[in-house]
């Protein structure tokens, strides 16, 4: 399971930048006079230090950065350490240009931005292991220093020379012939087969840019050369004997890089929350964060840390919002409900020039203690105290919804029945949806995840079938479980290649059902499907269906709908089949939210999976966390109208209102105790 | 006129890649048997098979490509045999990095993609010619090869330095001394004046992008270039004494090459048609398309081959929507009705990967004939069969439509009054369409098309005159034709030169007006037409004009129709000279399709023009294809409600629904032979 | 003050391109008889001539040129002589690369296009000024040449290696020591510090583009370049003993350079204007010509030379409208109201071809002077002659509108709450508008202005304080100045780099109120202000306000408005404060433009200041210009309806109507004699 860090407190704290300020010692006094009265236990430095760090080669300055930590420490506050390798200084790539990127279309970058490096670059990856080294010499040990966090939200691409090298390396390793690579990519194709695998560049909008293999296979090997990269960081770390867990902080949503394959070498997962709260209603800003929480946590299965969020509005955004009283509460708590062990915010001192200066912080330019967010901040850092003995709890989840990377980049190239959008995150978002409607907690899993712990299973637009994952589908099926599988599944392999024999592959006769055509619909069209009479979910209403439609010839289903309109009228849209143990659900079109609402109020009936509360009013996020001794459920109103939820049992309000009733944004947090 | 293709039927049938299957004999071998069994007569092969025909420098396998052609023949099945240019294998463009391409910035592409070739390179040039020279010994005499496919879909530009040189060459023989160039280009304008022909370059974003002579001319040059890459190809087969027939397949609308330049190199036009089918009503898709059909089949005045078109569905569209049953049928009907001798498909089996793997085909990666698409397909070649006699009949339209590649090119890089649309292109349609809606066959004409066919002419917004086309048009209204011409007419010659002295130029007299300023309106504007009073085609509506409005002075005409609105209301819009023994129409602005309705319905009356069909309601598309003995009338139904079309005259139904009612998609063809 | 053209009468003309037409001397001949028939007496030559001038290396060739301009003066019209810098030949190019630009990609551009010249290369400045020499010395005390135009439209920029060389000593002279660069410039967020000059690089897309400072001092450097380039184009025709002034032509609103820095090395400031007529009510579209023709005469606070304008429709714009009767005399007339010593028009002739071919002009391809544009151009001839007493009179504002080229790179760079639009030209322009409104004459200033001329100062989102602004604008206040101060104002200092301890810096005692957070709506969001009861401006309306809403602690201020919605809904808006002998109004959102035009109103009536008009319907201008003897009303209806416009007092009408009654686009001029 990896290091353990040693806090046994909920973290609350967030990024500083010291260095910026060494010409101003009263105001670092000043920052940790507020940090206290803030609350604040926990500090992140040196993200992008290095130039501070070593100023000119071999020149290595630490001593203001032990002052800081040694301060801070002093008065009760942890450090997160952070390797300094997401930005450079100038004179690394002025005498070693190989460390700066090449882009898709091969051009060199000049020296700027952040994330600008080559992850195969020797001379990169020597200068980073040397500084980390001489990192982990001097703090890894310390007894302030918690957590070293690794450079700082890996991302982006490299098509240098070099990066070009080890991809044909990547290549060799994994098809060993190049005849395999040709059969498997189906180069044939355009006349585009290899001789040899030192042919092959990687994909490019000057060159290659339709031979999706091979842009599947760029994408994972960019991934694992990303982790390659922050494997040899610890490596240099952990050479100097330091046991102090490690961590990186991931990304919302990002889709350069394939997170589940960080699961192993990181001893916890942190990632940078940054919802864009009130541009629609609340909750439904709250529903896709919490997506990315349950996804994050997920991962490893374990809490996590919200290593970064803002405490006021972004700066980056085309819009930038200043967050409406209540909702830095709300939204960290939120950050704990769903399994962080943390509220950090990237900033707690605002820079006073460049592209970020203008990003909310803790202390911003004015420089004061009088402001409505160090306010709001002190009361986060009171609730975090509150909820102390939630630090460590787990999520375990009864259903479960597959949002799997790899079949984000491989349904997304396709070039199948719509190339403007596929709709793929809405489907995987609108099922999340239904289940936590159903004040489910819900794991977000990728395709190399376990089943065996989910009752229900959702599986949207599974195109692509890695590894044989149409045999785990059956086997979780037979075994009892319930699945949901949905249109656009199991087409192709896991180098894009069509099953031949009919889809979804492996499944029909599971689900009963061969798909046969698919319609797409323009964006002003759509499709109806009307319940059959008495379906076995009791499904009542027409519900409406947009962008995708999928005729299926049924060979052993019962149809619970059918379509209603376009020559189509009249064919299956939704089935269930009873198969071994457990049920088969198959559903044919992009459904709109109320029919998932419903499918998974029936799903769930049928399961036999419940929340701990009574009734989950729209707009109402539920969450449990457990520990050996005690749940722990989380119950917030993110609508915009007072709610009341229903609680029974025997429980200790730790945190809360004191009553069912909450107004918009409130928290309650009600402690069951084991028998 | 070119080498006849020996077939005395319809060619059914498609583009085929049995080289992807080469390790599974059994679905070669299904195939066949499917093709039998769907009417499929001719297969189209090795469009893409470079890499399998040469899989190493020198190195020739054709055996399997062999076996392929005769076990199709064996079979009764023909073979349409294509060169393999339009995609090089890698070991090609590695050891000779020349015949890739360089883009207008003068980057160099990289291996990929499809046409990615210069087509000046010496080096390709010879690579092709070896290929294609032992194709043609092997294959060129072979009783089952019916055609050469040149190529594949001919397009884009190079701007290397080969090409750069062979432009300069290009250039000087067109224009022989430098000052020629100078003047006729009109380089005198910001400095730009040429002292030798090797100073000049390509038209480049990053240098010169606004010399429209320049750019014109580099048009024509790309096209000319491309034209003699494929007589290079031609001249290699010819070399080996093959007389079979050759073709290239062109695309919809493509404005990268000026077609017509390719009529006296191939023995027949093909082209490649993919309507987006039900994105608007089908009758206005239907429109769209017959004028490509019409446009294709002018360009040789002949029967011509629809190369492909789609089974299904496409792949490549934004949107990809099901043919929905009939469109199928009447959308390849349609194709024969204006003058096509084949339905020909993309694909007849799908490709397990890579971009093109969900484009539809006739047997999908399901691989069943238990399918709608195959039933459908299966239903269209017993269409083909019945309607067998109508192969090599022709097309004598009496009215015609200038659509000129050149006048295109030129009007959309003017910088004149509208440079965000000029609406040419809908400007031609709303023209060709009121003369369709008449029931009339319609040849789609550039401006070096013979006149004296025609009774009708219509020109609209020939902005550029090329040749002396004014003293065409002069003569073709006084020998009796009828013109119908529009504003922006005669600016410039053939460099783009403007016309010194009035416009439309060389045609004042013959309209009896000059165009003095031209109004550009915002699309949220619009202005209307009034008719005068007792105008000689009875005009009575008010009609709506948009984008453009040309103030004029009439110097001898009679005014039909003024302007409702603005500073220049009163003003003529339309105006009528008899000219000779003919007639000239003069219309001012961009005026809504039911204004050419009824023009051209009056116009169509006072030549003496008319359909077989006595009454053509909305929707439906009528056509005649004439052989020695007689008369086919093509009557199809493309609107969504049942319409009667009647028929007068001895005919009889040789396909079709035996009465007069036609339902949606219906088609009916009757024969009238000829006393 | 300059050179002082000697002209004594308004001038009428334009662009002329006699090299265009040498072989044509018939034309030549007739363009003179029309020019005078046109009432043009001023014709501005030699913009592209140089291929022309020098059509190879050291052969020049100026007798066409004399022969023009002596037979241009033979008949009394003068000729504005233009360097020919603006393109260059292509002989140039070819045998000197690094006259060529480079783009901020690195790319080299190639020959083409107009402004592709670097501003440092030390061969292009050598061979400009050697041909401006030549050009001085053959026409430098020509009594037909009355002034000097120097290249055409100065813009653009390049990142070649002599730019980048120049840039880095630009910096060291302006910052002396890198550690004072890095301070400034706050390099030590993501490691940008630099340890020398020699590591700065130009910003770029491929490399440093989010470190504002270098942004910010990048384009100050491009100013400078491009002004030194000027200036020494006018040294080489000053070292002839020519004593002919010198201006070069600005464009519209143009934000490549900031023109406040052309002040100096120019003897008059001209500038090309090309309104949108006819998009929106013509009124509208004349406030903001009406801004620009301010800002120009604002930069040297003397009259202006309107150098180009369109006399039909342009040929560059999305859609190139005819501008209606009357309107070509209202715009030229609103020129010479605003401060203009000219009508000059771009072309006079039109070329027959290339990118301009379809530009409007005083004779077009048709040739004739019987035109409607030739007449309406005689129109503007007839009435600057009986205009000519105005020539050379001032305006002298009582009002002023800071708009700040600096502050506009900066606040548009700054990525701060609205990265989409922060709507700065707006909020000055609906200030602008409401001042005007009241019939004011308003200087459009920068931060370089002196301020005691004034007794109203809009200061619009002054986001950046240069030199110590904050302190002029304390002592233009405690002085007796009303200043409107609004949101975003004073936040960082002349690097970007933020002001500490609260904004607006510098004036929160001024003011009495102190900014604290600022939110950012989106597009379909508002929020609304509310008047208190009795407030010293007597508003009584509830205004709407968009995009931006601060909110604010006031310390000492009456609060005028309060916010109505939102969370801060009752929180402070406009506020005022009585400063030593002025007044400070500060508005916290985006208002609507009746606001502005109700809080100017009553800030007028405060500071006394008023219209010579007694009232000024909307869609009315009125502008004021003086001599020594005479105040000259000019009173325009831009609107679409008749107005009265009453006037009292002593006058002489020495154009216009005779009444007090105006269709829309007429104009009087009335003459006040001083007592």
């Amino acid at each position: 399971m990896g290091r353990q860090i040693k806090y046994g407190h909920l973290l609350h704290g967030g990024d500083y930048n010291p260095e910026q300020w060494l010409d101003r010692p009263d105001i670092l006094k000043k920052d940790i006079e507020y940090f206290k009265e803030a609350k604040i236990n926990t500090v992140s430095v040196g993200m992008f230090s290095w130039a501070m760090l070593e100023p000119e080669e071999g020149n290595y300055q630490f001593d203001w950065l032990e002052k800081v930590i040694d301060s801070l420490y002093a008065e009760g506050i942890s450090t997160i350490l952070s390797t300094p390798s997401g930005a450079r200084p100038k004179w690394l790539s002025d005498k070693y240009p190989e460390v700066l990127r090449v882009n898709e279309k091969r051009e060199k970058n000049l020296f700027g931005g952040r994330h600008n490096h080559c992850y195969t670059s020797p001379v990169y990856r020597e200068k980073v292991a040397e500084i980390d080294r001489r990192l982990g010499e001097k703090f890894g040990k310390h007894p302030g220093v918690i957590l070293w966090h690794i450079s700082n939200e890996f991302g982006g691409e490299c098509h240098c020379p070099l990066c070009q090298e080890k991809f044909r390396e990547w290549l060799e390793k994994k098809y060993g012939m190049i005849e395999n690579l040709n059969s498997r990519w189906c180069t044939t194709f355009w006349s585009h087969r290899y001789q040899s695998f030192s042919q092959i560049e990687s994909p490019s909008s000057l060159g290659e840019n339709e031979l999706h293999a091979l842009k599947l296979d760029w994408k994972r090997f960019v991934t694992e050369q990303t982790v390659d990269f922050m494997k040899a960081e610890i490596a240099a770390l952990r050479e100097t004997g330091t046991e102090i867990p490690v961590t990186t902080n991931l990304m919302y949503d990002y889709d350069g890089l394939d997170y589940k394959k960080f699961r192993e070498d990181v001893d916890i997962i942190s990632w940078d929350n940054y919802p864009g709260w009130h541009k629609k209603e609340e909750w439904l800003t709250a529903t896709d964060a919490g997506m990315q929480h349950d996804l994050m946590r997920s991962i490893r299965k374990a809490p996590f840390l919200m290593m970064e969020s803002c405490p006021s509005a972004t700066n980056w955004k085309p819009i930038n919002k200043l967050k409406k009283p209540g909702m830095l509460l709300a939204a960290s708590l939120q950050a704990i409900a769903h399994g962080s062990d943390s509220v950090l915010y990237f900033q707690l001192r605002q820079s006073q020039g460049a592209s970020e200066k203008f990003h909310g912080a803790v202390i911003d330019h004015y420089g004061g203690n009088d402001t409505r967010v160090f306010r709001e901040v002190t009361e986060v850092g009171e609730a975090l105290e509150k909820l102390q003995e939630v630090t460590g709890s787990v999520t375990c989840a009864k259903a479960a919804v597959l949002y799997d990377r790899e079949n984000d980049w491989a349904l997304k190239d396709a070039q199948g029945p719509r190339n403007e959008d596929m709709h793929y995150q809405e489907c995987v978002l609108k099922q999340y949806r239904a289940l936590r409607a159903e004040g489910l907690d819900v794991d977000v899993i990728s395709m190399e995840h376990a089943l065996s712990d989910y009752k229900i299973l959702a599986v949207p637009m599974a195109y692509l079938f890695s590894e044989k994952y149409e045999e785990r589908l059956r086997e979780y099926v037979a075994q009892g479980g319930t699945l949901v599988l949905t249109y656009w599944s199991g087409l192709v392999d896991e180098t894009d290649k069509c099953f031949l024999g009919g889809t979804p592959y492996g499944l029909m006769d599971v689900t009963g059902v061969r798909s046969t055509e698919i319609d797409a619909l323009f964006d002003w069209e759509s499709n109806h499907g009307i319940p059959e009479h008495g379906n076995r979910l009791g499904l009542q209403k027409v519900y409406e269906c947009k962008n995708l439609c999928e005729l299926s010839e049924v060979s052993d289903a019962e149809v619970l709908m059918r379509y209603a309109d376009d020559f189509y009228a009249g064919s299956p849209l939704v089935t269930h089949k009873a198969y071994g143990e457990g049920h088969a659900y198959y559903v044919g079109a992009d459904m709109e939210q109320a029919f998932y609402d419903d499918l998974f109020k029936g799903v769930a009936e049928e399961a036999g999976v419940k929340s701990l509360a009574e009734a989950v009013p729209e707009g109402v996020s539920v969450n449990v966390r457990q520990s050996e001794n005690a749940e722990y459920l989380f119950i917030q109103n993110f609508s915009r109208k007072e709610v009341v939820v229903p609680v029974t049992g025997e429980y200790q309000e730790i945190y809360g209102t004191g009553s069912e009733v909450l107004a918009p944004l409130q928290t309650r947090v009600l402690k069951f105790e084991r028998k």
